[in-house]
C-alpha cells in the first residue's frame, strides 16, 4: 500500500490489543489513515518515497478523546468557583448563558477547540445550547466530534421557542451534516431531572428517525438519585432502562451514584459511559465507581466536562486527576493505574463515541494521533513512557496533533485556525458578561 | 529609594495583608528586594530612570514555594507507580537508592531544580540523603531553599556509617553554609517510625546547636498511628510533644492522620505543616484535614513530595489538585477555595520554611516572584485572575522566574543552568537502574 508521509519519534505507543510500546519507531500514513505501525529503520525501506517528520525525543501515541464537554464555556472560565452546586448554577451560570447569542457560542467553541487541539484532543462528544456553531467550529478546525443540541422540558430555550421547534433543529442538523467524515450528530436530553419521560422518549425516537447516536448526564450526584426514587420509583439507570434508552448507541456521561445493579443494566444494553473526575471533583458530585462499571464491562471513556467546571480542556491532566482520585478514595494505591486511565482516555473515548476507527495506532485505523516532546524537565528520565504521559505531563509537550492525516497543530502553530486573533476576539467578548 | 528594573504585566497578585489584585501593573526591584508595588503609569513617573522589562498580557505573582520534596529523586520518576506502599518502597525505591552515587544525586538535584525554575517555584524545603548535593545545585541554580540531610536509625546510610557520622556531616554543612543569602539548613530526621526517641533528641539538639531548622515527615498515614500508638502509647504528634519537638522553628510534612486535639498541640508548638495532596493521593495515604490545622492556625504550606511519588515539581499542578481533593472529600464544593490554596503555595510556603521574607509581593520584600503568559488558550478569557493561576494553569505558562532579583528563566531560557547539557546527561544516567 502506498504512504504519503512517515512520522518517527523515540517512542510510539500503540494501545493495540497487546498494549506494546515501541522504541525508534515510525508510523506511516497515507491520506487519512494508518497504513503501518513499525520501527522506523523498517519503515524507511517500506516507503522509501515518502516525506519523513522525525519528531526525535518525543512520544507518538493515540490522539486523546474528550469523551464529555460543553466547549462553549470557555466563555465562562474562572467566571464562579468555589461555590456551592445550586449557587453556582442559578446565581452565576444560568443567568450569563440566558444572554449568550450565537456568535458568543461559536467562539467560545473555537477557543475550546484551540486548546484540545494545542494539548492533544483529536475527538471529542460535545453538548450545548445552539449547537450548530459546534458543527461549525469542529468542521473548520478539523477535528473529529459527535456534537448534541441539548435540551430540557424548560421552554423557550435559547436555542427553541417549543419542542417541535427543537425537533426541526434536530432534524436541520441532520441534513446539514449527514455523512460528514468526521462530525456525527447525538440527540441530548440535558438529563433525568431536567426533563419528562415524554421528552426522553421523543429524544430515543429522534435519534432513530435521524440517525443520530444518543447521550445524556446520567446518575451525577445523589441528588438525582434521591429524586428519581421519589418520582420514578426506581434509581436513574432503571428509569432510562423502563424507557428504552439503554440502547448500543447511547453514551451516559459523569455516573457517579452508580451500584452494580446499574452498571449490569448499563452492560446490558451495550451502552458507554464517561468518568468526568476533575468537575465531579470540584463540584463536590462524588467519586464515579469505574471498576464497578469496567467489571461489568461497561466501556469508559474520559471527558473533562465543561470549562466552567474544570477549568480546562487538558485530557493530559484529566489522566492524572483519574489516576491519582481513585487510588485516594479506596485508599489503594493499584487503583486506576497508568495503563487503564491512557485507556480510557483512548479506546475508551473510542467506543464513547461510538468510533471503532479511532483509539488505537494499527494499519486501518484512522490518521488521529499526537506526540509529546521529551524536551522539558518533566519528562525525563524516561523509565516508563506511559507513567510519564499519564503522571508527569502537563498537557503542554504535545507538539504535534493530527486529525485524518492532516495537521491541526505543530510546534506552537495552529493551521486550522488564526490563533492570535481569536485570542484577541475572546479577551474583548469578556464584556457580554457586564451586560 | 533607587530601583533598577521596573516588570510590568496586565495583572499583579500582591499576596499582601488585603489579597490586592492590580491591573496594568507594576513591579519595582531594587538588588535583591522589592521596592514598590503599583500601578505602571505610577511607577513610571517614580523610577524614569529604571530598566523596563514589559511582560504584557501576563500575570506576576510571588514565586511559589514547594514546602515538601525530595528533588534528588527525579531520577526515579516514573520508575514505580501504582503499587502498593510497601512494594513500591521495599521492591523497587529502596534497592535503587541503595546504588546512589553523589554525582547521580546531584544530577537528579539539578534536574529537580530546572523544572522547579521552569514551572514558576522560587524556593524549596528539601530532605534527601548526600544533601550536600542539593546545596550545591540550589547554590549554583539561585534558587532558595531549607534543605536537610536525612536520617533514620538504621546504619550504614548512603551518608554516614554511623550517627557520630552523620553528625559530623550536619556540623560541615553548618560551617560551609553559614550566612547564605538564600540556603539553610534543616536538621530532618525522617520519621517517628524510622527513628527512635533517642535519635530524635539527638536531632532537635543538633537543630540547635548548629542553628539550623528542624523539619520531620509526621502523621503520614493511619497506619503510622497505630503503630506509634502501640509502641509509645500516644499519637504521633504528641510523641513529638512529649520528645520537646514541637518548636517554632519546626516544620512537619503531610500530616494525613490529624484529629484537632493534633492541630493544638502544633499550634501551640508554633510549628508549621506541609500539605502534600498529589502523594497523600498517588500513594493511597489519605487526605490531610488542612481545615483542622488552619482553624488551630498552623501555617500551612503546599509541596509536591519527591518526583517518585507526584511525579511532577510542578507547584501550579499541585495547587489545582489540592483545590480538587477537599471538595470532594468533604462533598462540599466551597472547600480549599482557590484563595486559600494560593496562600498555601505562597505565604504558607514562607510560614512552612520561617523564611518571613518571602511569599507576597509588598515594598521591602525578597524580589522573588514569577510571570505567567496569559496567550494560551487555557489562560483565556480572564474573569478572575486567581481563579486562572489556580484552576487553568498546566505550569507551561511560566514565562519568568526571579530570585531575588536575579532572572532564573525567562521565555525558554535558563540562566543558571546548561539546560541542553542536563538534558542529555539525565537521559544517559538511567543506566545507573539497570546496574
Amino acid at each position: 500500500m502506498d504512504c504519503d508521509t512517515i512520522y518517527t519519534a523515540d517512542y510510539l505507543i500503540t494501545q493495540n490489543d497487546a498494549g506494546d510500546v515501541l522504541r525508534d519507531a515510525a508510523l506511516a500514513i497515507a491520506g487519512d489513515s494508518i497504513v503501518c505501525v513499525g520501527h522506523e529503520n523498517v519503515l524507511s525501506i517500506l516507503y522509501p518515497n515518502a516525506e519523513r517528520v522525525d519528531l526525535g525525543r518525543a512520544v507518538l501515541m493515540p490522539g486523546l478523546v474528550n469523551a464529555h464537554t460543553h466547549v462553549p464555556m470557555s466563555l465562562l472560565r474562572g467566571y464562579s468557583d468555589d461555590k456551592a452546586l445550586q449557587d453556582w448554577l442559578q446565581k452565576d451560570i444560568f443567568p450569563q448563558e440566558a444572554k449568550l447569542a450565537p456568535e458568543l457560542v461559536e467562539l467560545g467553541a473555537r477557543f475550546s477547540l484551540a486548546e484540545m487541539i494545542r494539548t492533544g484532543t483529536t475527538a471529542f462528544y460535545d453538548m450545548y445550547m445552539l449547537e450548530d456553531s459546534v458543527f461549525r467550529a469542529a468542521d473548520d478546525m478539523g477535528l473529529r466530534a459527535v456534537l448534541g443540541e441539548s435540551v430540557t422540558r424548560f421552554f423557550p430555550s435559547l436555542a427553541a421557542t417549543d419542542v417541535e421547534e427543537y425537533c426541526a433543529r434536530v432534524r436541520r442538523y441532520a441534513d446539514e451534516w449527514k455523512g460528514h467524515p468526521r462530525i456525527r450528530q447525538a440527540v441530548v436530553p440535558h438529563a433525568p431531572y431536567t426533563t419528562t419521560p415524554e421528552l426522553l422518549r421523543l429524544c430515543r425516537d429522534l435519534a432513530d428517525e435521524t440517525g443520530s447516536l444518543f447521550g445524556m448526564h446520567l446518575a451525577e450526584t445523589p441528588q438525582e438519585t434521591e429524586q428519581c426514587l421519589k418520582e420514578h420509583g426506581v434509581r436513574p439507570v432503571a428509569y432510562c432502562e423502563k424507557l428504552g434508552l439503554l440502547q448500543p448507541d447511547a453514551t451516559f456521561f459523569h455516573l457517579v451514584d452508580i451500584e452494580e445493579e446499574d452498571a449490569l443494566l448499563l452492560a446490558e444494553g451495550r451502552c458507554a459511559g464517561v468518568h468526568n473526575p476533575a468537575s465531579n471533583m470540584k463540584l463536590a458530585s462524588g467519586v464515579a465507581p469505574i471498576d464497578t462499571l469496567l467489571s461489568a464491562r461497561v466501556p469508559v471513556g474520559l471527558g473533562t466536562d465543561g470549562p466552567a467546571s474544570n477549568n480546562a480542556q487538558n485530557m493530559l491532566r484529566e489522566m492524572y486527576v483519574a489516576a491519582l482520585l481513585h487510588k485516594v478514595y479506596h485508599l489503594d494505591p493499584t487503583k486506576s493505574p497508568a495503563k487503564q486511565v491512557l485507556t480510557m482516555a483512548t479506546r475508551g473515548g473510542a467506543e464513547a463515541l461510538h468510533e471503532p476507527r479511532i483509539g488505537s495506532l494499527e494499519p486501518g485505523m484512522k490518521a488521529d494521533f499526537i506526540a509529546l516532546s521529551l524536551k522539558e524537565p518533566n519528562m525525563q528520565p524516561v523509565h516508563n513512557i506511559i507513567s510519564q504521559v499519564v503522571f508527569a505531563t502537563t498537557g503542554a509537550e504535545v507538539c504535534l496533533t493530527v486529525v485524518d492525516g492532516k495537521e491541526l497543530y505543530r510546534n506552537g502553530q495552529f493551521t486550522t485556525c488564526d490563533y492570535p486573533a481569536l485570542l484577541e476576539e475572546i479577551q474583548q467578548a469578556i464584556a457580554w458578561t457586564r451586560r
